[in-house]
């Protein structure tokens, strides 16, 4: 069984490398993938596209750039500048789009932080769309809002995204990181209706978890609704892939066969029935 | 040096018994206390709200009544008799407010765990009104959105008063649970203006916390603009209690009055100065 409609974050497999993460995905049937950053490190880039292609892969994002926050100018340009490096990776990588953890600084306001997110990302629009590169913010779960991203929602996302107004920025949706918004079909809706909604990661949220960075759940070990978050997905049009992104300590131990063939059953009760 | 605007909630000197609660807080020039559950337990009411008042103290709220959700009506008609008996439990110890941890079911959706809060906090609010006990809605961090509480924000918290729209209910605000709203000094201003603003809770929030339940920082230890909140609920014309209600292994296993003083220059560091 092939699933086209399914993707996978490096991170998820990552004792893999970059060429066994390709060659094994294509090999599992799912249809795309998304890099991060760490798993191309040394790589010949431009190899690593044409391998993604030959495999039969469609590539989708760069993973990851952001943390635009710091307390003074220099730390700000200096984040500038590793983003504009990222852009470049993804561009030798072909893939179409650089995911934004947008960062967050402990000392600052969330008012604060969300100013600095908005200036980066202005600053950088345009370049990266002319390397053809889009923007996308993703919005992280307020676990997170002290140090990682000051973009605690899709609702601040869109927020942004309508403040910034600007055609190459987007949003990446992961189920971990929203869930929880009441308001979330309404946000979809408005993501979608405005070109936001790029991108969407999928994985689970343990109430019980004991690790906020690397304790992640595989779809249906959490309390995340997905069913019904696919189904505001789909209502809002949206057709790309389903993303697999799990960082999770005690799947990592296992071998990575045993979490690709977890991975596919949780995707196939799911998705497919 | 006294603090006749700081409360304490028993729950942060937990080895103490109410007793040594009551006359540490008063010995140390605090001027209020709101009470767990817990730490009543067994306990003649009546004397303790005696003991609260000849001590000199303000009591404020029974900390915490809730859970309104579950699976089947019987788990739910459990839940509302449990909150029965809480009311009746702050009344007998002269508490003006119960606050309410509202839930969250593992399986149901965010909107389905919302509307059995709803329903679950206007079947008890009349009760409560003659009994003289206000109903207070704690929102919790989205943390906790999947098991303990789908009231994931100020706004939310807002959105159900405004819903249930009942005299007799409001709001408790934690600043561990809220700090990461962008939009918090516009919804503290809508419960204020709409009289919900009831309480005030205080404490700090670790990125880096080991714990989801019990490593909450002493102020200044984390990540919360605890000043500018402040100020938002001064400009609101909040002018009730500060109350700090610290869960945490850590500093459980000090000595209490170590604790205590730490609590004190903390609040004396950020709240007169």
């Amino acid at each position: 069984m092939s699933y086209p409609d399914l993707a996978l974050h490096t991170v998820t497999t990552k004792s893999w490398s970059i060429s066994e993460c390709i060659e094994q995905y294509a090999r599992y049937g799912i249809g795309g993938i998304s890099i991060w950053r760490s798993a191309v490190e040394g790589e010949d880039l431009c190899s690593v596209q044409k391998h993604v292609k030959d495999a039969g892969l469609t590539g989708i994002s760069l993973v990851r750039g952001g943390f635009f926050t710091g307390k003074t100018s220099s730390e700000r340009e200096a984040a500038l500048e590793e983003n504009r490096q990222a852009l470049k990776e993804a561009e030798c990588l072909g893939l179409g789009s650089l995911v934004l953890v947008c960062g967050a600084t402990v000392g600052q306001t969330p008012q604060e932080n969300y100013a600095q997110i908005r200036d980066g990302i202005a600053a950088l629009a345009d370049q990266a769309q002319h390397m053809g590169v889009r923007l996308l913010v993703e919005p992280l779960h307020p676990i997170f809002a002290g140090d990682r991203s000051a973009i605690p929602s899709l609702k601040v996302a869109n927020d942004l995204c309508s403040e910034i107004s600007h055609p190459n920025v987007g949003i990446a949706l992961d189920t971990y990181h929203v869930w929880w918004e009441l308001d979330l079909e309404a946000q979809v809706q408005r993501a979608a209706k405005n070109g936001w909604l790029d991108t969407y990661h999928i994985c689970d949220f343990k109430p019980d978890q004991r690790d906020l960075l690397n304790d992640r759940g595989l779809m249906g070990e959490g309390c995340i609704a997905l069913s019904q978050i696919d189904e505001f997905m789909k209502d809002a049009g949206f057709d790309g892939f389903r993303e697999v992104e799990i960082f999770s300590h005690s799947w990592w131990q296992r071998d990575p066969h045993e979490f690709m063939e977890a991975i596919l059953t949780a995707y196939h009760d799911i998705y497919y029935s």
